[in-house]
């Protein structure tokens, strides 16, 4: 079953700076036995250093490199962003990690686990592409964790239960590439439309990525709402 | 209780080289808010880097170091070593981190977590003054764990029963009679124009007002969503 988990889990650095950082993450995988990372923009002498670092493992080595957060989900059907502090007005449910460690045995498909950069942690923008959110249950006064020390706390939660219940059979859940269409078309159908929030049209475009991350999709129910929104924006029958 | 399981154990670093990663130890420790770190034989160059750099912590600060790990332990009474990999013959019994935090957790008194150097980790004579070993379970290919992220790993498993359930504020869910609203808005939008699957209209009615069941909507959303459909179906503006 670590197996199963371990291929489940897409690693995402977002923004990192310190190549220490980038190699610290992929022992702490290594340790645990998972083996999919991705780095989105991440300081470009950075991450070269890290990969050529003479030691450098495989995993390092073999990390994709993207330029955006969507293109890097693109095949995830679950997103957890990780959040150390967080605000007053939550936008997503919180989880602790062993809450989120029984959602990603729970769900059949891809999981993208998000680390935002060092000293910003994940930006509105990446929160928008999240469904729930993993905080690791830190002091008050020293919430803020090292990336490496944050990552290997995860992994060793989601493996740390060998024997698991077993996942259950459910309707493959929509992808990020699903959830990206019905944004685009419910965004820009909104527009033409005159839809114009006070806070701007980006803030409109994160709000209704938002809205839809939250809907909870099966991959069947996507093609059916991209459907619906398109039949909608018909002109009604005479 | 976290408190009390933070009081008694004492973090002890032996032989440690890595400035950075006597700083990283701090930090984890500053995280999950135990206070006590002790060093033996730190290289002693490294030690006074980490100790005075610039944003040391209270911890670091209060270290107290010890020449002999004899004395570093004198007052515990309980000794936990950790360890790599283990030996074809092991002299201890072999804990989980969750077994130690359970046995940490009964006993009484003063418990000390021993951290070998980064290259060799224990030595037989410091195994000698343990009366367990605790052992992360790490891949066998890639058995030796970062120091700060063990340490990490370690502090995480002794609290987390101590961290309440972390899904704080949500929103409360959307009502039976939103959700109605919802179904007959887009039930109307699109009958109206001109939607009509070959099962009929009664049909239709039940596929959407399940659809909308599914969508896990918040309260607030279903605000949002019936204004995103009443705006959709306006005509697009010139």
């Amino acid at each position: 079953m670590a197996n199963v988990i371990c291929d489940a889990v897409r690693l995402v650095l977002i923004g990192t700076r310190n190549p220490l950082n980038i190699g610290a993450v992929a022992r702490a995988m290594g340790n645990f036995g998972f083996r999919h990372l991705r780095v989105v923009n991440p300081y470009d002498p950075a991450f070269r250093e890290a990969r050529s670092a003479v030691g450098a493992s495989e995993i390092l080595r073999h990390a994709e490199q993207h330029n955006s957060l969507a293109d890097a989900i693109s095949d995830c059907t679950l997103v957890i962003g990780t959040a150390a502090g967080v605000g007053r007005d939550p936008q997503h449910p919180i989880l602790l990690p062993a809450e989120a460690s029984e959602i990603i045995r729970a769900h059949g498909g891809s999981v993208a686990l998000l680390f935002g950069s060092e000293k910003r942690g994940l930006s509105k923008s990446d929160l928008s592409y999240c469904q729930v959110l993993l905080k690791i249950p830190t002091s008050e006064h020293h919430e803020s964790m090292n990336l490496g020390q944050a990552v290997a706390v995860c992994l060793y939660e989601f493996i740390r239960h060998e024997a698991c219940p077993a996942s259950i059979v459910q309707p493959a859940t929509a992808t990020a590439t699903d959830l990206d269409r019905i944004t685009a078309v419910l965004t820009s159908g909104l527009l033409a439309r005159g839809y114009m929030p006070a806070e701007g049209r980006d803030a409109a475009e994160l709000k209704i990525r938002r809205l839809v991350r939250r809907l909870a999709l099966n991959s069947r129910d996507a093609e059916t709402l991209i459907g619906i929104l398109r039949h909608l924006m018909r002109e009604p029958a005479p």
